[in-house]
């Protein structure tokens, strides 16, 4: 249909200048980049490909009134190198399809792509190609990821067996705590220093970086998800996937300070967050018990942590288990039964 | 932010089933599909890979007025198949990022799946992932095509070399004219079987399979590129990366019929469709003059049409040269010096 007039074609044209400008990084692999039909690469030789997508929706995964145009393209990069990761793979090359909103001046999109790349090249990832369109009715981005891992090996969630640790990376329902608290209109029951942080971590979430492809070559991982959708959910798809049962410990997941206060002010418990939440980007684990030391020793090499948050029986359900040993299962999107 | 609600994402859920159920294609390098972080494939040994994204904006790239859904689907795979194919490889994979409007029917996004992988399958190629999200202000589509080609050998837009004739594997200016047809309520004044047949140009684009990847084979090309943006601007493409200049038969443009009617209809040059038209996915490429013959013997071999409608010649700049052998330089966007 191609509506688009010659305004929005140059417009167009400026920010594909800008994204070839800021994409020229050294990449042995990328033979032919930006500006042909295709983009032409080389698969590092005895490896296997890990491709993923994410996309993001203007007023559905962002809102632009409290997410700065690089916090946009910065969280679009560590959705999906969170996914590389969680597979073991290591990332080499991106596409970018951008729908851009030609009401927003062209100093956004340059904010958004310094935010993106600026992410990307931390990972020494390089931006092979994409696609630039008009999208009057608001922005949307579609990152496609391109990662590598030793041939016939990858982390799947189809591997935890009965006896495995479940293991976190990181904090749990800090970044729905944050949401919650901009959109619920909290600022002024939350005190500043509590609401700082928890604005960072729903807008500025960080990934484990190389921890998924560690664990993966010393043999401490059986199955693995990032934590995107919350708790809940990507522990069921494990449990589904590997036919297991998943026990969580209540007490045991680590849920920021902050978040813990939000949930008591709205009256929630602090593990519903957690559970229901998602977007933290922590890895989620499982770990045969023998090799648990080994795993937190990796994991503590590289800076992340390794909070033991459950384990893995035969059998099949997501379970919360309190400190007595009681247990009660978790429902569909992470509610409880009474 | 995802404010999802549950009835989102059930939605979501339910399109999700659909992509995974339809896309059991077989296919040997396809280790691990949709349903875990990431796919895991295996790359072709000796080849490189070719990487496109080719997205669609409801409203921008179709009007739900006159697309079905499944032609909706289907152009998105012709669109990308055609890039991969103007770079000489074959398509293997595909990953699809949907941005569902939640208030049109599952049975839409049913329907635009069954056009797009059916598409997709003609070509051998396999869904080997995406993201499906909520995107209640219209439809997006981004589909990232993955290709190989033999190491080293690709097409590209910079080997266009003085002396070289240029071809087209199909008529050109067709698709616009069929929008043109739809959107300027024409309806009444062109005759109900050339009506039909613009549509189709536009609804239903061709590429033609397997035409770069057996050109290059036969080196029977110099360089390409498919005619998406209006031959003007796509020839630009090539004189300027290989840094020649392109002189275009004005007699010589393939225009169907129906649209040289529109045409006229409009007061419009026939072929100003062809140059400031577009997405009519024709494979337009140059081949040196000694290799003219095999190239055609290769079009037609395939089915496919090898249309002789320029030369290039040393210098810069895209010229229009009528009978006579007179010249009119084409400037930005298809239009000419009066």
């Amino acid at each position: 249909m191609h509506t688009s007039s010659a305004n929005l074609r140059s417009t167009e044209i400026e920010i594909i200048k800008i994204i070839e400008a800021a994409s020229r990084v050294e990449s042995r692999g990328l033979l032919v980049g930006p500006g042909d039909d295709c983009a032409l690469v080389r698969p590092p030789e005895g490896e296997d490909l890990l491709l993923t997508k994410d996309c993001m929706v203007e007023g559905v995964h962002f809102s632009t009134d409290y997410f700065s145009p690089e916090a946009v393209g910065r969280r679009l990069a560590v959705a999906n190198l969170s996914d590389i990761g969680a597979s073991g793979g290591r990332s080499i090359w991106a596409l970018l399809g951008l729908g851009f909103d030609p009401k927003r001046p062209i100093s956004y999109y340059a904010r958004l792509i310094d935010g993106l790349l600026g992410a990307l090249k931390e990972d020494n990832v390089a931006l092979a190609g994409g696609d630039t369109v008009a999208s009057p009715r608001g922005i949307f981005l579609s990152l496609t990821l391109i990662g590598k891992t030793p041939k016939g090996r990858s982390i799947s969630r189809r591997g935890a067996r009965p006896g495995d640790v479940i293991l976190s990376s990181g904090s749990l329902g800090g970044s729905h705590a944050g949401l919650l608290a901009l959109t619920q209109k909290l600022t002024t029951s939350i005190p500043y220093p509590m609401m700082r942080c928890l604005k960072k971590l729903h807008i500025c979430p960080q990934y484990p970086k190389g921890l998924g492809e560690a664990l993966l070559e010393a043999d401490c991982v059986t199955s693995a998800i990032d934590s995107s959708d919350g708790l809940a959910k990507d522990l069921r798809h494990i449990g589904e996937m590997s036919g297991v049962r998943c026990i969580l410990y209540k007490e045991k997941i680590p849920i920021p300070r902050p978040a813990r206060y939000l949930a008591r002010i709205m009256g929630m418990r602090p593990y519903e967050l957690a559970l229901r939440g998602g977007e933290d980007f922590a890895l989620i684990w499982t770990t045969p018990s023998e090799r648990l030391k080994e795993a937190r020793r990796i994991a503590s090499s590289l800076g992340h942590r390794a909070f033991e948050i459950g384990r893995i029986e035969a059998g099949s359900g997501l379970f919360l288990e309190d400190s007595h040993g009681l247990q009660k299962e978790v429902l569909e999107y992470g509610y409880t039964h009474k």
